[in-house]
């Protein structure tokens, strides 16, 4: 399968309901602006994506799902905004460009935090997006969805793996806490992500089951190829200074487990997420081109 | 009615509810840690508590819904600690105590915002909440009241309101301004807490009409009341420095209509309050012995 083209053309309608998603504008025009301008700074779109395929997977069209699989690209962009502010990791470049707080001013880039934050709910909690390509999902399966996507952003995900991250700084972490944290700030999100395709397919409880096996591989490989690449890419790929979570102290597999220790992790992590795909056969092929993909940009 | 009384078995009812929530802790400790320390800070409990009345009015059992309706204050206290925060209203005393920031630093205060933002939506994102009373809405009821508080917690109210006001400190603002930012940034949310009571009854489309135009009309004399005591209250009672919205050249009705015009548009608002809730007959009592207090205090 053409990986390359598969990605662009799902990156596509994500860009397309996000590129929609301002127009008109909300007041005030300054925090539409500080929104916009993060959530519209590039950036592989891979959560909605990873959601997208997983919908296809379980036999949906991935048009039905762009509003929801979008929300996800919310969220993801409201933890970059508050994450590089200067009380968290005090970043001044992202995707190449100058992080929002250095453009809009801390408060206002908290408050279009809070913002895309919650606007994903908003986005969750809607039958009826023009955008549905006539799907309807039932009210019970957006609960289930605004569950999964509230626990794995919040309290039990991404929040408690960035607190506990910027607990750690520059303390050396053992093996076990690395894994909270990763666990917690990446995986659970991109988890969600994959479960939420599933969950609007209507998918069986035992699909659903095999596709958060897969998430939760995934999603742990993604943060150990993100670390790795922190390392080996260069600035300008990057889109922010080369090197900086080892500047920072940041808890990294490399740290722990050395480059090629760590090449190894996300190697076997992402055979793993294949292997989980198995009832699937065809139908989950793009899910495993991920999967291959990914371990492919670190060798 | 014994209205003191009301006020506080409700208080009771949502309290226990707060209090035990984070029984076992999450990790990490700190972050609990954090958001307890201003989850029970105190305070008056006024959104659930009208979420409750609200409930009641339409017939309910107060009990059936204290996790949904302390969801409201988990919303509450996160935009307290943002608020807070050097980058907007940079305050150091809160109820008394020294602000989030100041306790547990910034990147753990924002931090715990965004965790109880989230997890208010975690909480409204479930049917079967051990403490629900037997009672379970519907999946079509809670989706309705997630969409609500988005709505009003973000784009479309507070996070909004709460922009507009940073932007204009330091500025005269017009009237259309001024109202912008108080029926966004309270007026809304308590509005939705009204809502929500009668959307979990399941009560009629004309009662939640008759109940949302009480709530517009309460919500606004809520900013308009807190306005007027940050001039006429003292330091203690307030549990912040008294004048403060002065100093900080906030955007306020008496700054616009002055001390006697804005206890009159206070007055106003709470009588059009009351008379929203015409069509309940006793059933409201309590809705309306809350209108009816609030003027009292600034008498």
């Amino acid at each position: 399968m053409d990986l390359k083209g598969y990605l662009s053309d799902k990156r596509a309608l994500i860009e397309d309901f996000l590129k929609g998603y301002f127009e008109p504008p909300i007041r005030p025009q300054v925090l539409n602006g500080a929104m916009v301008y993060s959530l519209l700074a590039g950036g592989k779109r891979i959560r909605p994506i990873l959601c997208l395929a997983s919908y296809e997977a379980c036999g949906g069209d991935a048009k039905d799902i762009v509003a929801y699989a979008s929300a996800l690209e919310f969220i993801h962009t409201y933890s970059l905004i508050h994450d590089d502010l200067p009380a968290m990791d005090n970043d001044d470049l992202r995707r190449g460009k100058p992080t929002n707080h250095k453009v809009f001013g801390e408060g206002m880039a908290i408050l279009a935090g809070d913002g895309l934050l919650t606007e994903a709910f908003h986005i969750l909690s809607r039958m009826d997006h023009p955008t549905n390509n006539g799907f309807r999902p039932s009210a019970a399966s957006l609960l289930r969805v605004i569950q999964d996507v509230a626990r794995s952003a919040g309290l039990y995900g991404m929040v408690a793996g960035q607190a506990q991250d910027l607990l750690s700084e520059d303390s050396e972490p053992d093996e076990e806490t690395l894994t909270f944290i990763h666990t917690h700030k990446t995986a659970a999100l991109i988890t969600a992500s994959v479960r939420m395709g599933a969950i609007l397919a209507n998918a069986p409880e035992e699909l659903l089951l095999t596709l958060t096996c897969y998430g939760t591989h995934i999603g742990l490989a993604f943060q150990v190829v993100d670390d790795i690449l922190d390392i080996t890419q260069e600035t300008e790929t990057l889109g922010k200074p080369k090197g900086s979570d080892e500047r920072k102290k940041k808890s990294t597999y490399p740290k722990f487990f050395g480059l090629d220790g760590s090449r190894q992790r996300a190697q076997t992590l992402a055979t793993k997420a294949i292997e989980c795909l198995q009832p699937f056969g065809d139908k989950a092929e793009a899910l495993r081109e991920i999967a291959r993909y990914l371990v492919i940009r670190i060798q």
